[in-house]
């Protein structure tokens, strides 16, 4: 220790503690271990299951006419500047119009916060509700960046289950079991992340019930939206707005396939204006003020992209996904020791159970998953990140050929360290 | 209260206190209650001399070669996805290039941290330092946004003077009288917001054997880098970076003008490790983890933008803001009632000191920029937002007939409440 504290005499600065512990149980803090356990002496190419960005494939680069929008946008110079905190107002009114397509109450562009992708939105709402002694309630399995965000600036993570046996419903008994009088929303993620399930509008309804009964608010994360390809239909959970209050949580990078474009928004669901009375949208604003924003150019390209892109684009990856997530679902039924237990119906996830009696030599879902990069060179989530040990979330929205090349190494990597009769 | 009490028990969630005060003291917040004062009646066109940003003027347009880096990138379709945590390697090892330019040790690409902004850079830095306990040393006057950050994450700031007898330089006993065991850093910005200086190496120097000898880190602000017109040449603080370690912020916002397209660095000036084996290096990457990054394909940009731009473009742009200051400064003499101590040399600023005893009815600089507002569409902000009570700081970096327009009307304005003989 003689070290240390010469050290510390000599130098007053230390590391912020807390922040090193938040970071760690992020979904790239996982990925970039397990790409770094990669065997560089395999010639293989590296299959990508663990993160829900298609980008990088051909077949799911984004339309032209986003491409176009950021060009022009650029071009006219007339987004060079500063944007104001809540963002320039034909984008803000570009987003009002596109999500209230589908909902029974018009937003208004002073809904609309935009934001440097879904995390910075993420980060905003969370930080906003952070208060001493306060709760949240999160879903498990679930996005880590919440759990992460969360501890940062101190607002306790009180997890309710998601139901394998249901489609993964929520268990909304769990969630009226976990909150006091300190609770102050909940989270859901529809379509799901990591689970691949789609809420249909009876179930939301009844989330909405429990929120309204507890005096909760209700955070919907539809980073996913509208990528649906089984029979539930995509609600946007701000339908119930006018019952109680929602914010939604949203982006162009999934349905645009432009994660790295980074514009996302938060999105006020209160025409009762409750959240207003209450100082949250004050709360958001002055959050926002001391944050960065999404590039001015971008957001100038917003009202083009979301206004002008054709339903061919959409249906097209859609249907890619939905075949990958066939192809995923069918090839899972022939590898011994992983279950599937609800076959995906949106988002770009699935999560498959691993009965590990059936393995030889894995202990868990950690040694699976970095055995597997080792072994195979396949990129896949251990559970344990998202909220579920001894389970594992696949991505399979990628490029089909890659996906079954992805199957069958697993599938060779499985029957290899099954238990031998 | 009753009516209070009832929403309380009614929904649970109530806004972070701490938020609304933080982002009380930002540029932004005061430049938006200024606007909010303007006279809708009055027909001439607003004078924006309140922020750093003249980008809506076509005088002040960046080179074409930025525009087209952008193009190409997005065109390329490669930059759709997410980027590393800590920025794509070509970006880095640009940056890196970049800056060692000017610096005695080359930086190698692991020394820099892309940013949306300058202001995740400073958001980045503070809040890894924060520690319980800890305090940090910032300039008065300044830019308000340290101060921001600081209370946000519950880091203790002090300030030390800058002398506007001395050309603005830092207060260096006051550094050393501040300082305790708890002092981790302190801040300068070269050249300086709000000052319009610009430090000699050999002011630089001090700081640098200050701040060994108090064991803190510098953190050197250089978002105006190379804009500088005055006598003294723009050097980087990281030539000290072997002597005492310096985290040196920046981005393109300002010598490219282009503060909309959101591309900053934190970068480490240390070739001694002090702060890898502090492990303030991993605190920032894990910060960096559970933040939002800069949009992929503008860091795919930046190889191009920061190579290829021609020095011709550069000494356009410095030589308009040159002339601006000097309209500026000559202009203010003849003005009474104000008082400018110190030429500007550097930035896109200059503080001005008001002499109330010659106004009829002025109580103050904040009463001033109202009226100023109101009477003449004239945007200034009051120096109490940067620290300097009963200044003003005029940014004099705009199209030069509206800077000419604008010191009139602040001559008319003057000369309208001075008090009669």
């Amino acid at each position: 220790m003689e070290n240390g504290s010469t050290l510390k005499k000599k130098w007053g600065f230390q590391p912020n503690p807390e922040l090193n512990t938040a970071s760690e149980i992020t979904i790239r803090g996982v990925l970039e271990m397990l790409i770094s356990n990669l065997n560089q002496s395999d010639v293989r190419h590296v299959i990508p299951l663990g993160h829900g960005d298609p980008s990088a494939f051909p077949c799911f680069r984004t339309t032209q006419i986003a491409e176009d929008a950021i060009v022009d946008a650029v071009r006219s110079a007339k987004f060079n500047g500063y944007s104001p905190t809540v963002g320039v107002l034909p984008a803000r009114r570009a987003v009002a119009e596109y999500l209230s397509q589908r909902l029974p109450n018009k937003l208004s562009p002073d809904d609309v916060f935009l934001t440097v992708g879904c995390i910075q939105a993420i980060q905003t709402i969370i930080t906003v509700l952070a208060n001493s002694k306060a709760n949240i309630l999160l879903p498990r399995p679930g996005f880590p960046y919440y759990e992460a965000v969360a501890q940062s600036c101190h607002l306790e993570a009180r997890h309710f289950d998601l139901l394998p046996d249901k489609d993964w419903e929520v268990d909304l008994d769990a969630v009226e079991a976990l909150a006091d009088e300190n609770t102050v929303a909940m989270v859901i993620i529809n379509p799901g992340n990591p689970c691949g399930n789609v809420f249909t509008y009876q179930h939301l309804q009844k989330v909405a019930e429990t929120a309204k009964k507890l005096g909760i608010l209700v955070i919907s994360d539809e980073v996913y939206d509208h990528i649906t390809f089984g029979k539930n239909p995509f609600v946007p959970m701000g339908v119930f707005g006018s019952f109680t209050p929602v914010v939604t949580l949203g982006s162009i990078s999934k349905r645009w396939i432009v994660p790295g474009w980074r514009l996302g928004w938060l999105v006020i669901n209160d025409p009762n204006g409750i959240l207003k009375e209450h100082g949250i949208i004050e709360c958001i604003t002055g959050y926002l003020n001391i944050s960065c924003d999404p590039p001015t150019f971008i957001q100038g390209a917003v009202s083009d992209i979301l206004g002008k892109t054709q339903d061919d684009f959409f249906a097209k990856i859609v249907n890619l996904i939905k075949e990958d997530a066939n192809t995923c679902y069918e090839g899972i039924k022939d590898i011994p020791g992983i279950i599937c237990p609800s076959k995906p119906a949106g988002s770009m996830f699935v999560m498959v159970k691993l009965d590990l009696s059936a393995f030889e030599d894995i202990e868990d879902d950690l040694e699976f998953c970095v055995k597997l990069v080792k072994e195979e060179s396949l990129i896949i989530l251990p559970g344990v990140v998202v909220g579920l040990k001894n389970w594992i979330r696949i991505t399979y929205a990628i490029e089909p050929s890659y996906l079954q090349d992805g199957i069958k190494r697993l599938k060779a990597f499985c029957e290899r360290h099954s238990k031998k009769a």
